[in-house]
């Protein structure tokens, strides 16, 4: 099917400066956890997007100094010329893919724990703020002021050198730029403070600078954050920036820019998850860019539709589509929409697993693309798998979950013909099926959806409604067997620490309730009072608790932790959930653990100093622990004989019947067992390449 | 003075296995945070302990493989032969100092996320557990059971090849041979769970498989941790294991192991700080090992006291002195017992700083050893400084806290002969003085007795009671000044996010009072009811709760972090501060905002939640934001005039009059300036050596 040709207006070139981005797709500066310690692996992971079609491609923000030290966030470092040698690759392999390449420095301020190079923090002044957990910063001189301008116009130099095409003044999330236009942060009265262009002053002078080293080579660019409305805490946004002011410096800057890079808000807020914003949330605050100036401006809004995408540009919001998450999720997209293969765009979840990763101080992952990250690592290619050396082996994939549905799709992609992806359950999906119904998860559909699709299109056999016994798999005429049946909740109450049932557990509903009785069974606690149980610490708990308190119930979550969710923390959905839940009605108990229950009257257990705590309710819902349903896998391997037998040579295992965790691993698992069949061993994963790999 | 003659025995050589030790001074396996990725950073800072003295000396917890990938903690890998060759290096440092070399080998079992290999979690059953945080592990099957052993014996061999001569089965502190140890984690039926032997037998089956492999080259050595009575919650100890199970463990793995490291309890108990632990508070458990076996035996206890270290000795309790955070603080203890310097020896304090820097993801630091972790990176070495150019400059310290103090030694041992530090206050030690005055902060007092006994040996003046004017630095006669004047606790209630005034806070003593309106001046709450303010998050709001407490007050803290003290749990004192606390009777109001006081009634703020909250009082003590003093050093450098004409070539400043931080941070940087004294520019750190360090 050729492209739609209202997208043709996402083709066009575009100027910025001294420099012509080869279309309007631009994967704006965010984290890969590679920085510049791993080169190879952050080459490979910008060059697949080059060659996926993107006309402009950044690297993550990259330090100027080391008193700009974020360790042990992965961000990249570029204080002199070994950094620049280590990410000239990145260059290099970003201009092999046709793109130009941008290099996002800057400087952390009070944001730089500076824990490496024990440098003292910096900030305009010495005003405690959530930045400074730990210690306070050192109130910037004239003289530090005047140094990290020149550091600022050698790095750029030093990029320039290395093969950048756009070098960035980096102002948003509350790094030291921001910093200073902060009228609750900077306090200062000595011409870098107090009025907007006093604020503004410390930032003009650094684009100025810039611009006087590299701006007849480079096209530059500045990233910039409108204030937003989410008021949500944390991230160390804008602390009382209003949009008028920095809209105001928009107009300031506009000479000395090729190019605005436009946020919206904080972290969570800029990085909105699709359980609390929509796509393009942030286009109110986006289109008044426009206002102050008519340089190129670039934006971001988890952007997965190319009909929004034309339409912005034709509307003159944005020249450049700017995209970071929907850019992890499909490298290809670019491609994909000029050969109309629109149906084949894997569209971003909105579920932040990219940012968990980085946040847990790992390399990129991302829940729709189990790719992105090992472009380097393993050799994988998003759109390019190894053909089968048998392809007309019968495969048998059993079980339908995000593990299952993975694997099905790669065998299908590297030419298997004969894939029967069996299920036990009327439709496909595992337990996403009904997560994608709870309360804000409905774009983790999107996960299933894709799949299911791509399923379609391979001739990948999925059956429905089939729970297979080990008779079954045995006579099915399968030559390889994977078992990916998945995991089911404790009903028992084991916890964390306590591996015996808990005492009343065994009660049962409708007292004693698991999330599947709530949500495949359509089973309810019998009076208002319920109580979810929380040892898990991610979205089920608190999802369930919503649920619950949308029909009427008294909803209260008991946590073992000190707040509540706190993987949501990773994911920067923590601050949205609480408000979120609180709005709701949902009452919280922290830190309390339920060592027991009394049936049909109350719970009980000890807080956090150990005193007894006691609730009266009329159900409890058991967040506590999954648990793997192995027991197909186990049967299977336990005769070998009867397997050979039945013509099965060999059976593996994927997913949380494995171990349960979290569904990006899951199907990270599924893809790497599906990539591998056919090596010596696919049980165990091939190694894969390290950086430094020895003694470097 | 020469060595006390008691203290020869701890001179002596120890055989293990086929190896012996020069001495008995033994550096248990302890984190670095350089692992196997930083290799000269280790083994520098490995064989500066060699080189001082320890006649072993051990390499951190290594990795067979990568499903024990501990990433983001800073362990070693020592999967393959490019690790080999990083650690390599290392051995051949100890060699040079004349220890014997260790390897740490450990598989974490559930423990480890793997989140860079991103392979299953791996445990002997699916029990959820505090390590499983995150995702349940894969319960390992008898051929998983096989492999591990197998990479054991492989990394064992590897080892050897590298140049190691003391191999461990590490199986302390809660990773995967603890796991299957203990009957709470292991749950399996199928001879590898039940019995102390069925739960053993993976241990034991191990040791064999590692005698086997390397016994003949090697010594084997097994770490094992005998059950405290701390019950401290955290860190993964050792669920439901008894002291008396442990120790038939012992004696059934006696014949495999040449070299016992006994550790006590889980990781807060066994890492016990000086707050909470006395030295050798393990001793009562360790003494019970020589029940189960005669095999030599090494242990730790924070001993810092030879005289102790020679009677365990004597007495055979112990074998080898083994010591982790001691040979930190001090690398050339046994060379300073050796030539009876004991006045020379930098104690450690037990502040567990080393620990919270490897908590934080960083590389090792010491708050009495300045030079710690920084051996390669800065070329710093603890005992040797470069000598003064200009010998006879005199040097004006002016403030007699831990940066000043530091400052002073490190000038004092570069053969400055003119130093002078100076005090206002009564008496030397800045904060220090009175910090170490509070409940359980004694110990800390080790920072400045240290370094008072050095000045006065190496005849630097120390003058106290003398507050200097900017005039009298002038008027004073030195050519080179260094302001440590230290930083204050804010009284207006300035806090982080709030940068305004809080309202009420003008009303000050009695009813709003600071931590040195406490202990400086000696002021009192006017009533019972007292609230300690806290958005500090570590030790002095909970540490002056706890003196209110004890005089009778009714204590309450409010704190703005959902748990009380964050801070502490880097340094392993979390749990024991919160149990401490509750005890004292001092209530903790969590998550909550002070906004603003009534004085002589009450204070008043929001919840987490942004509910309004009030609580009646006759006093508050504001832990809210320290501010730096720095007024003399502004002062002074803004007329370089009267500087030239009072002879005066340079002012620098140090520690918290840049930047409030905590001591280690404000010890390190005046070391570093007194260190790099005469260089072109020292009020900029030399740029460090990193690794990699461009394109590896």
């Amino acid at each position: 099917m050729p492209m739609d040709p209202r997208h043709a207006i996402l083709f066009e070139p575009v100027t910025v400066g001294c420099k012509t981005l080869p279309n309007r797709f631009y994967q704006v500066p965010h984290a890969s956890g590679f920085g510049s310690s791993r080169p190879r692996s952050q080459a490979a992971f910008r060059g697949m997007r080059a060659e996926g079609g993107w006309g402009g491609v950044c690297v993550e923000y990259a330090a100027i100094s080391p008193d700009s030290d974020e360790t042990p966030e992965c961000s990249a470092d570029f204080w002199d010329d070994g950094h620049a040698a280590a990410l000239a690759l990145t260059a290099e392999a970003i201009h092999a893919g046709g793109a130009l390449a941008g290099l996002e420095l800057f400087h952390g301020g009070a944001a730089s724990v500076n824990g490496t190079s024990r440098l003292p923090r910096l900030a305009p002044s010495q005003v405690a703020s959530e930045l400074q957990y730990g210690g306070l910063a050192k109130e910037l001189t004239a003289e530090d002021i005047a140094r990290i301008q020149r550091d600022w116009a050698e790095a750029a130099r030093r990029a320039r050198d290395a093969g950048f095409d756009i070098v960035y003044v980096y102002g948003a999330h509350g790094y030291l730029l921001t910093q200073f236009f902060s009228p609750v942060l900077n306090r200062r009265t000595d011409g870098y403070g107090g009025s907007v262009a006093g604020r503004g002053r410390f930032w003009l002078e650094t684009l100025a600078t810039v611009r006087e080293e590299v701006g007849g080579d480079c096209a530059i660019a500045t990233r910039i954050a409108l204030h937003g409305d989410s008021g949500v805490a944390g991230g160390g946004g804008l602390p009382g920036i209003e949009a008028d002011e920095m809209l105001e410096l928009i107009a300031m800057a506009a000479d000395l820019v090729d190019l605005f890079d436009v946020t919206v808000g904080t972290w969570p807020e800029n990085s909105g998850t699709s359980r609390y914003y929509p796509e393009g949330h942030e286009l109110p605050w986006i289109r008044r860019v426009r206002e102050a100036t008519a340089k190129p401006v670039v934006a971001t809004g988890r952007f997965s539709s190319p009909d929004l995408m034309a339409r912005l540009v034709a509307d003159g919001v944005i020249d450049l589509v700017g995209s970071a998450r929907q850019g992890i999720a499909d490298p290809f997209l670019p491609r994909k929409v000029a050969q109309g293969r629109y149906d084949e765009i894997r569209e971003c979840t909105g579920s932040n697993i990219c940012i968990l990763r980085e946040e847990s101080f790992h390399h990129i992952g991302c829940v729709q693309n189990a790719t992105a990250g090992e472009e380097f690592r393993r050799g994988w290619h998003p759109e390019s798998f190894p053909a089968a050396a048998n392809p007309e082996e019968p495969v048998l994939v059993v079980g339908a979950g995000p593990a299952g549905l993975e694997c099905a799709v790669v065998l299908g992609r590297r030419g298997y013909t004969s894939v029967h992806l069996v299920a036990a359950e009327p439709a496909a999906g595992g337990r996403l099926s009904w997560i994608r119904g709870l309360p804000t998860l409905g774009d983790w559909g999107r996960i299933l959806d894709y799949r299911l699709v791509q399923l379609g299109k391979l001739g990948v056999q999925v059956i429905t409604g089939q729970r297979l016994s080990t008779a079954d798999v045995l006579g099915y005429g399968a030559r390889v067997v994977v078992a990916a049946t998945g995991s089911a909740w404790r009903a028992d109450g084991v916890q964390p620490g306590i591996p015996e049932p808990m005492p009343g557990a065994q009660a049962g509903p409708p007292f004693v309730l698991t999330p599947e009785d709530l949500c495949v069974r359509g089973l309810r606690p019998a009076g208002k009072r319920a109580v979810v149980y929380d040892t898990d610490g991610y979205f089920m708990a608190p999802a369930l608790a919503e649920l619950l308190a949308k029909e009427g119930y008294q909803a209260t979550i008991v946590t073992t932790y000190p707040v509540l969710s706190p993987v949501s923390d990773q994911t920067l959905e923590g601050g949205m959930l609480r408000a979120h839940l609180h709005q709701a009605g949902v009452k919280v108990v922290y830190a309390t653990t339920v060592t027991g229950i009394d049936p049909g009257s109350a719970v009980y257990g000890a807080d956090r100093d150990g005193e007894p705590w006691r609730a009266a309710c009329e159900g409890i819902v058991l967040v506590t622990q999954q648990v793997s349903r192995d027991e197909l896998y186990l049967d299977l391997t336990r005769d070998q004989a009867a397997l050979g037998g039945a013509g099965i040579a060999a059976v593996y295992r994927i997913g949380d019947c494995v171990a349960p965790r979290m569904i990006s691993e899951a199907i990270f698992d599924g893809h790497r067992l599906a990539r591998e069949l056919g090596t010596e061993d696919p049980s165990m994963p091939l190694p894969y390449q390290r950086e430094p790999a020895g003694l470097a």
